[in-house]
């Protein structure tokens, strides 16, 4: 397993560029910092492509399904045909993230990580099935850690295929009904984040349902005693990067994906291995809501210098997700009460990462267009 | 004057289509509510169009440029001489506002209305001076009541040229050193909000410069003792327009132009008289920062149903605009941290408006895509 995982070559976001990158945006026709939030944006954009002049090229966004087995013992509030529904309606163009990803100039991949549905060969349908739907976790383990590494080596390939075409920046999306709770679970163990903050109200339970999943994950943790749990991430908060990464510990690489196996799903491991093969490619990673983030949580274990590459898109009004975004110091960019995945956030944080190239590239500086200092 | 102002007929947005826009909102393949902040803004553009399927054309920001003849008398951290000085920057195409106009595909309308410059007869510049300049309001009236009203007319027959080309969807905003201290003023007079909650660092004045202007803009009001003084507006908050306005009471119309033309500025009016036009023709209204507020609170007093065709852009670092939003129930679509002006705010949201109607004109519906319903 370690060998599979160990392909992963994550450089720590060099940070030599920042003084320039600094004294370009002081210098633009503006007062200082006046640009907000989309001034830190250009800064962490410019460090990623180690450039005074970075570019988005060719956006994609990668949404990976999967079904889990624990849509059936009553984690969720919809049946679990509605995930290969939902890959239809993906396909047929109808779903929120085609419009949104369509509204963004983003092309959208769609990827079957593990679908309890036989889709046959299908124009626009990446076939990185794994298997068809997960295991319950309510019985055991969701996989086995050997499909956990080959989900993740699919997402990694997917990737590097996408990488190919010119790719820099990728949004991440996902399908699966059930998989709050799997993010919830995930969560919980990588972050020591009590388990009953994570938990949400996924597609929409109501206080009974709530209650309901609140009681089986707990059960579900209980199944597993011997669980592995980790506290917080053994990097400095709210920092782009870092000088060098933190020294990697196998055993943590192991638990991590132990963890994964054990509550799924296919699609956030699909999604762990693409971001990690986007931080390795130099990709923007634009992370969307709680489980795509769950997912960057596994990825993180396996690589902490990944979180140097990710621009978080939105938060979510799942539970859990301001959390997850507290234990990574992460501030996203937009707060609109989405709580639908897909990478619909992503999508629409998306036009603000260009904003930000845009001003950089195109502002004139103080000097250059003769404007007046402070007085 | 009042002749000259009761030109503006504004209906008060048609709610008659609400409960079809949430019948189709809600049947997307959607949870429940789960694309947050995005349906509410889809159902207010569906009501201001009055259509199930809103689309935004030809989108404009309009840019109102002035001086403040206070800007002397040391309330802001620049010289007067950069309001000039920025206007060629845009005409050069340089400022921060061309780049994220230009990003969001939005044509960018650069106004003087009153400048105190030469610039001569230029290509890509409105000439609309009232004057070169207002008076200083430490010495008394900003302007008279006449160019207060000429400004707002000189507003509204731009709009009345954009709308002729097909524009429904107008963003505003304005450039002037000194301009957050009339917009100050005027907001203290039109809201109650006690002054001292009204005034921030502007362009950026360090503690000594705030206190010099608190100071100040405390004396400009002392000056002007028998000047009105507004409480609330007489608006249901948070509402999007509402059934009918209530009853306009002609003598707050002309309070709420002496408050203009004591305190200015005539970018301020200008913008008043354009956002005036703009909801008369029934356009999407996208308010930018505190200036640009300031003048809605103008324009909100002369006709109240004009806050129906609003959308708040976000949420501005300039300390009075969270005052000004609470005041008017509004809550805004992003909360980026920027205090720039020039509308920047608004190009940046705009693509927010367009993924609304985006999603709610291509998504498909649980019928339509077979998607199986909640539990």
């Amino acid at each position: 397993m370690h060998s599979d995982l160990s392909q992963f070559r994550i450089n720590a976001v060099d940070r030599a560029l920042e003084p320039a990158l600094r004294q370009k945006i002081d210098g633009k026709t503006k007062p200082l910092g006046a640009l907000g939030r989309l001034e830190g944006l250009a800064l962490q954009l410019g460090l990623i492509q180690n450039t005074l002049t970075p570019q988005m090229k060719d956006p994609h966004v990668l949404l990976c399904a999967g079904d889990h087995g624990a849509a059936n013992d009553g984690v969720s509030a919809y049946p679990q045909d509605v995930t290969w529904q939902m890959v239809e309606n993906f396909l047929a163009g109808g779903a929120a993230i085609n419009a949104l990803a369509g509204q963004a100039d983003m092309a959208l991949v769609i990827a079957d990580a593990g679908v309890n549905h036989d889709f046959g060969v299908r124009a626009g349908l990446v076939d990185a099935k794994v298997a068809p739907g997960t295991a319950s976790y309510l019985n055991g383990a969701a996989m086995t850690p050997a499909h956990a590494v080959t989900a993740i080596a699919r997402g990694a390939a997917v990737v590097r295929d996408i990488a190919g075409s010119g790719c820099n920046v990728l949004g991440f999306g996902e399908m699966g009904i059930g998989n709050t709770a799997s993010a919830s679970l995930i969560t919980h163990c990588l972050t020591g984040i009590p388990l009953a903050d994570c938990v949400g109200r996924g597609t929409g339970l109501d206080d009974a349902g709530l209650e309901r999943k609140q009681v089986l994950l707990a059960q579900a943790l209980n199944l597993w005693p011997e669980r592995p749990q980790f506290s917080r991430l053994p990097l400095p908060e709210g920092e782009v990067g870092r000088e060098s990464p933190p020294l990697r510990q196998t055993g943590e690489e192991r638990d991590a994906v132990a963890i994964l196996a054990r509550f799924g799903g296919f699609e956030i491991a699909m999604l762990a291995g693409a971001m990690l093969a986007a931080a390795e490619a130099g990709m923007v990673l634009l992370i969307d809501g709680f489980i795509v983030t769950s997912a960057l949580l596994v990825a993180a274990r396996l690589e902490p210098a990944i979180l140097g590459y990710c621009v978080f898109a939105h938060r979510s009004d799942e539970a859990g997700h301001v959390r997850q975004l507290e234990h990574l110091g992460a501030e996203p960019l937009l707060n609109l009460g989405l709580r639908l995945g897909e990478g619909t956030g992503a999508a629409l944080a998306y036009p603000l990462l260009v904003s930000a190239c845009a001003f950089l590239a195109e502002m004139a500086s103080f000097e250059s267009a003769a404007v007046s200092g402070k007085l």
